[in-house]
């Protein structure tokens, strides 16, 4: 709601500084307060277990007992490390946001720096796809309301990526409103309605998106 | 989440059956029970006083007494026609989707049947912009849950008719993905951070939907 806007899009946060439920991230590596190693340790645990829990039962059945169980620790090891379930899902969200993005920003090729523009942008949507669809009720549980969710910073970073291929792939066309066509492909209200209301394979999706940047860059 | 759902796109209602946020239209025109017809005049004065107003001051101020003045009607005629506030929102929704979707169902071409399909694509496409744009704060209020959002009865009834024009129009690829990714183009959050959050003017979105379709069945 902010009139007086670049029509830029805005430049990638400097470092992913929110979730996609607009909280703040926790800081990445290398810029966290200090926290003893075997805090550190314990935490990564937790985390661990409630990625294996999601992945088996789905986010709706997650709760503190549960991760507790799974670890081997007591219930109030887990309160003390996530405060609440909301904070436990919201370092889910980042735990796995943060492993993705670096992937994609840093990771090897083809999905990072060092292959052609264009393979790196089919990297960059399978790899998406499949990160979506793994977490996929946690993206939807985070799901802004309309007027916010196109601005919150893990899909600014996506987007500028996706800018930033096109341009490198020399793209002929509005290489912004390109970027937003492909991005919408990967929303992940989309892709839950195209696989489990729908029913469609994500190789589908996939050979889609394939197809989409061969349409776009080529 | 029902994973029996056959990958078929589902058919479009035999008339648009509900609102953006799922609650049942009103009947269209011949299928609606006996209305006096000054009543019928009654209501449709006080619509496009309704109307009048958003478009001057925005969904946000519409207020039961701001129609009543409008229309020179007392505030209790209002509140008799629609019950409260949440009603006029939902009869003006209708309203306006109607007046669009017989536009391009049976109203005269380019955008409307007897033009070829790939220029009844581009007019459909400028004419969502359009109808978006002019409703936007309508659109978005009724924004559901991401897990709704996308097999919503209006999104349907696009999402069907960009998919016949594809099939006529004999694109190549996945015709069911490639109007998944039209449409996403046209989902109201889009056109809101583009217009609003990014300040881009309505003409470049067209002009971005033009080229979308070129690249698509030409």
């Amino acid at each position: 709601m902010n009139p007086s806007a670049p029509s830029q899009p805005p430049p990638p946060p400097a470092s992913p500084s929110a979730d996609v439920a607009g909280r703040p991230l926790l800081p990445m590596a290398g810029q966290a307060p200090p926290m003893r190693a075997d805090a550190v340790r314990n935490r990564a645990r937790l985390l661990e277990a409630a990625v294996r829990l999601v992945a088996e039962q789905g986010v709706e059945k997650l709760t503190m007992e549960a991760v507790a169980c799974a670890a081997s620790v007591g219930k109030g090891t887990v309160f003390r490390r996530f405060g609440d379930r909301t904070g436990l899902l919201q370092a889910l969200l980042d735990h796995s946001e943060q492993a993705y993005q670096q992937a994609f920003l840093t990771g090897p090729p083809p999905l990072g720096p060092g292959a052609p523009a264009a393979e790196r942008l089919a990297a960059f949507g399978v790899t998406t796809l499949r990160q979506m669809v793994a977490y996929l009720d946690l993206y939807l549980a985070g799901d802004p309301p309309a007027g916010r969710r196109l601005a919150m910073a893990p899909r600014q970073v996506r987007l500028t990526h996706i800018t930033m291929l096109l341009r490198e792939a020399r793209a002929e066309g509005d290489v912004e409103l390109l970027a937003e066509t492909l991005m919408g492909y990967l929303e992940p209200a989309l892709i839950h309605h195209l696989t489990r209301q729908r029913g469609m394979a994500l190789e589908r999706l996939e050979a889609g998106w394939r197809d989409l940047v061969a349409r776009t860059v080529d």
